[in-house]
């Protein structure tokens, strides 16, 4: 029989924001691993399971642990936060998997922060959008600022992953100014920081505001479309009902 | 105080795809307001309670009788399939708030389609991704068109929703050629059909394949960006990772 490794998107953190999928994948699991904050994020509920963790940048080690455990006869749960396969590690999983022929994959989809952060602001994203990670650490930069472009030209609503990072302070400013070459001034943004946990921020703002948004690592930031608009503090993107 | 309005994604429609919060909002409320099919797939579990429904196009006569309900001091729940801010009716809610100023909307985020049929193929939308609706009850053909165009010229990976229709049984062929003027015939494709639902269908293709592919209401379509793979059987977009 081959080895399951559950590969599950564990949401913005609340358990209550937690599918019963994930939940029953992570109780019947011997084994979790995960980022170390993620695991934290998990609580006391699944503190009696072996937690093991990489550091950032180590993912494909984590990846290979995930293997390693379950080919040893362990239930592994893999976790990832928001979904496993919006800039999570099902597709590194998969690409490692002829590496462990015996070791079966299954995806547990959770709510990603587009839709999560979504909810805080009101209804950003209810017509066609895009999600762009604006973390050049995979991706060359050139690639992000196409895809945003295109983004812009396609009128699509936006959410932006990784909007900054120590590092990467000035990424959004950037973002901003090629959505800014296309796109009005004016157009209606917002932001959420630490979405479904302690601290959540959320703001709305315009374009040309959201260029001087001091964002971080746990920052969603949305752009609206050129037919959004902010209605009594709420991001709202319109799906063209008749009223 | 006012009158809280749940607006609440409900996932594909298993019970174990909700997360806890739909599920407290469900069984909290005295009435729950859907289209009929998304009550019937609640199932038994919240039969107790007040359903109202209206038929598809009459959403903004769904949308005030939820208002309505919750003016007699009702506490109301209006579920949508999926996430209630992707093509569901959030943004409607809000437009008609100004109306009913004694309630409060929250929205309630599910895993919508792009993520739930993702996990489903393995890991289509593991980077920059587009979600784009092929329906134009709403939006007219010109922009669905543009936003094609913009999303193969970003190379970003699609989530197709309501690729058909019988009335619209060649609009997926349609939005298949606006692609192929960019994309390889050879472009890793993918499709799931009653995601979470009794009747799973699943399969990969090309995307010249997919142009002939026989979709429904329930189909959503997953196009590959141009990285993307077909890779034993799973339809994989890589993050990146050097392995």
């Amino acid at each position: 029989m081959k080895h399951e490794i559950y590969i599950t998107g564990i949401g913005p953190g609340e358990e209550n924001m937690m599918t019963g999928q994930a939940i029953q994948a992570l109780e019947e699991s011997d084994v979790i691993v995960g980022y170390p904050l993620y695991l934290k994020l998990l609580g006391d509920r699944f503190q009696g399971k072996e937690c093991l963790s990489t550091p950032m940048r180590k993912e494909v080690d984590r990846c290979r642990m995930a293997y390693e455990k379950a080919m040893e006869g362990k239930k592994v749960c893999l976790i990832c936060s928001g979904d496993a396969g919006v800039y999570g590690l099902a597709s590194l999983m998969y690409e490692l998997s002829g590496e462990y022929p015996d070791c079966k994959l299954t995806v547990i989809p959770g709510v990603t922060a587009a839709n999560s952060g979504a909810a805080v602001l009101g209804a950003p994203l209810n017509h066609d959008f895009c999600v762009i990670s604006l973390s050049d650490l995979l991706t060359p930069w050139e690639q992000i600022e196409k895809r945003l472009t295109a983004a812009v030209e396609g009128d699509f609503a936006i959410a932006i992953y990784n909007p900054a990072s120590r590092k990467r302070s000035d990424y959004l400013q950037k973002a901003c100014d090629i959505l800014l070459k296309k796109a009005s001034p004016e157009r209606a943004c917002g932001y959420v920081e630490n979405i479904g946990r302690e601290g959540t921020k959320v703001g709305v703002c315009s374009l040309q505001e959201l260029r001087n948004l001091k964002a971080n690592m746990f920052t969603t930031v949305f752009i609206g479309n050129s037919q959004s608009l902010i209605l009594d503090g709420k991001l709202i993107t319109k799906r063209g009902y008749r009223l």
